[in-house]
């Protein structure tokens, strides 16, 4: 016998976590359908060399990389894919004739990380990622923001922020500081400003260089985190924050950005709060323009359920034309998490709120053509296979979340009746006509629906 | 400059491809659901012994295995799945303490076979797979059939037949011609009877069995033939084609079965059509009763489009709880390539109908905010990100499917009006109020969409 194990830092999704995970995927996809965005497919493994190219991953990526051969194929030539940047960068570069530019793309996939195991972390996961490629312009960041704020929306995340940053006013103020060298480590230290406080990141940016801090004085490292702080609000805090330096063209040309960004939102009303903050480092290595975090309101601490920004060039490891773009990416299993400790999983009736249940004696074809007749109008609906006591049967359907039961026994065959169970009251009315079943069943989940929403 | 191509045998999906693929995924998700059908996940990677167990794959699809590695993994631990029911499995075994039975499950996801490329032949595929565990009901057998068959017809598969038949039958057969242990290269041959041919057939099966034949007389073959060709129809050409062997319990009882999972059918009235085809033999290694076949009509040279079958035992190799059960899977890519070919994957609206449109000097906070009042209202927009030529934001319209542009320009800005273009029609209302956005793009909408369902 062997052993049914799936192998370390990997998982079976049962349906409990499956079925809200679907939910949203689809509440997403329909998300990024509503703004123009299209499905693109690319395969899970591809070509080593694309993926290790340079600047395609960190060096720690690259060291989780995992390597796929098969019979009669050259070792190291293929792995699988890490994330869904490069092998869209490798698919704009490829395609980049026949794709038209503006090119608006989604995609929802896993992605592989050898990452040593722990609680939470999974070598695979899936990622959801949209991006607009081949515009400069603010429409499109605004819509970026959008697009989070409406996914989330529409996912039931209740309330939720948005925070946005633009990468030349930070660049603008470490140099004027004289910093502009050292922005590496005073923005990874920055990054970390919510999590761990002023204090800790005071410190980090004091540190000496030479033992991996970034070496600022502490006149230096006070006036960071001042305009960090400061930073953090609407347009007042961004004018504050930046008068000091904003003389200094990149930083000007920043401030304006991300005005205009706040415009378009503004004209939009999204759902949720959008923020900025000049603290926001977020990966400003690949990053060029505007940066994008959002978290949970109440659950700052589980980190950003959706991040992004603008970039220059997406592919220059693979053609010589120059493809700027702006997206985001949506963690699904961050947010699911949340949302789970948050308890707002949501409480929509199942797709499938009927059973159908039979006592014996009855002719199977009846349940059968019963459900079949439910679902032609619409309605989900399942019959238990077998004729076992009517209670087993009930209790089948509520551990599955049916929210009814019709129920056909030999004298209501003979009749041409059923009767309609409320597996949750367990009200039941009793002889109704099968000749208006779907009517029926209709007005009763109607009823239901409205006293779960009345909750 | 590294080269953007993918790796032999695998692709990329362009939106041309993936849009038609995503419509018709979640048409299928929401059939199984309306099924009580519910989603699990399983890895992309499964551990070696679980994928190379006895029985678990043929030896032709272990020789094609893609074996995973990654930096400190020990080499051969690990590998690609190459399909979705020895997860099933392990996945049912793992977990039999908590799923609950019958369990009805549906998975949709790559699976990944090293075979030698060719065209049409892709080394990553999807598949889409449902199964009713723990029941041996031939509830669960016609219920199978008819979610292939509410699956295809809401895919706008056009007609189509599922064809039938039992284990049962087939094996009376040859055990009454005393041809029980050659039914290996009987039912390989027979297989191919709809593709090649009586004759061709014939000859395979009165092929010595030392060169790979089945070795049967003229006379057995005749029989096996005669069979085969009699019982395709329905309940007469199955009483008419059994009557010889009906006194064998095994064939007598398989009749029975196919009789009640017809009646059960019936009771349903399924979109297309149920045929019984006691040459049907699928293989019958693993499925023990019912097994199914489906095919397009005027598109059967293609092929099934979806099959499955009942088996006894689903994961002995992985636990000594017997698990009887019947699924099915259908072939998306397979389905994909003949409604393509018989033209017919739809031609809905877009999801996103609308384009809005701008004249340069117009504050682009006026377009945002339109396209997000119409996305508000349920109704899919995008705004072109920016003020180029309005033929050439038309165009870009156009070629994307919107079937209708939202115009603005200064005039209309100072004006609060806007322009409604029918795309294909080029007529255009001008001046309408803004304060009618959503009603009036609604209407035209509404319009356009008759238009089209009338032709």
């Amino acid at each position: 016998m062997i052993d049914p194990r799936v192998a370390s830092g990997l998982r079976d999704l049962l349906p409990r976590a499956a079925i809200p995970r679907e939910r949203i995927l689809s509440r997403f996809r329909e998300t990024f359908a509503r703004f123009g965005f299209v499905p693109i497919e690319t395969p899970h493994i591809e070509r080593m060399e694309v993926l290790t190219g340079k600047g395609a991953g960190s060096d720690e990526v690259l060291r989780q990389i995992f390597e796929v051969t098969n019979k009669g194929g050259t070792p190291g030539e293929l792995a699988l894919r890490f994330d869904l940047t490069v092998p869209l960068a490798r698919f704009a570069a490829r395609h980049e004739n026949e794709l038209g530019f503006p090119f608006k793309r989604y995609a929802i996939g896993s992605v592989f990380r050898g990452e040593r195991p722990a609680k939470g972390r999974f070598r695979e996961f899936t990622q959801c990622d949209f991006d607009t490629i081949g515009s400069e312009s603010p429409l499109a960041d605004a819509e970026t923001a959008l697009v989070i704020a409406s996914a989330l929306s529409l996912a039931g995340a209740g309330g939720f922020t948005i925070v946005i940053n633009h990468r030349g006013v930070l660049d603008g103020l470490l140099e004027s500081l004289g910093l502009a060298d050292r922005s590496g480590p005073v923005l990874r230290a920055l990054d970390r400003l919510a999590k761990v406080g002023r204090e800790s990141v005071a410190s980090e940016l004091a540190r000496e260089s030479s033992s991996g801090g970034a070496g600022l004085s502490d006149e230096q490292a006070a006036r960071v985190l001042d305009f960090a702080e400061q930073g953090r609000g609407g347009r007042d805090a961004l004018a504050t924050a930046t008068a000091a330096i904003a003389p200094m063209k990149r930083v000007r040309e920043g401030v304006e950005y991300l005005n205009l960004v706040l415009d378009l939102l503004e004209s939009a009303s999204p759902p949720g709060r959008v923020v900025v903050d000049l603290g926001l480092a977020r990966g400003l290595d690949y990053y060029t323009g505007v940066v994008y975090e959002t978290t949970i309101d109440g659950y700052e601490s589980f980190g950003s359920v959706a991040s992004g920004g603008r970039y220059d060039n997406l592919a220059s490891l693979f053609t010589s034309r120059k493809l700027p773009g702006v997206g985001a990416s949506i963690g699904l299993d961050r947010l699911l998490t949340v949302l789970e400790e948050a308890r707002r999983m949501g409480s929509d009736l199942s797709p499938t709120p009927v059973l159908v249940a039979y006592f014996p004696g009855t002719r199977a074809t009846t349940p059968f053509g019963l459900a079949a007749r439910l679902r032609v109008a619409g309605i989900g609906a399942e019959v238990y296979p077998e004729p076992i006591s009517i209670g087993k049967q009930m209790q089948y359907g509520s551990e599955r979340g049916r929210a009814l039961a019709v129920i056909v026994g030999p004298d209501e065959e003979k009749a041409g009746t059923f009767n309609l169970r409320d597996l949750q009251t367990r009200k039941e009315d009793r002889g109704l006509d099968c000749s208006v079943l779907e009517d029926s069943v209709e007005s009763a989940l109607e009823v239901i629906k409205r006293e779960r929403a009345s909750k």
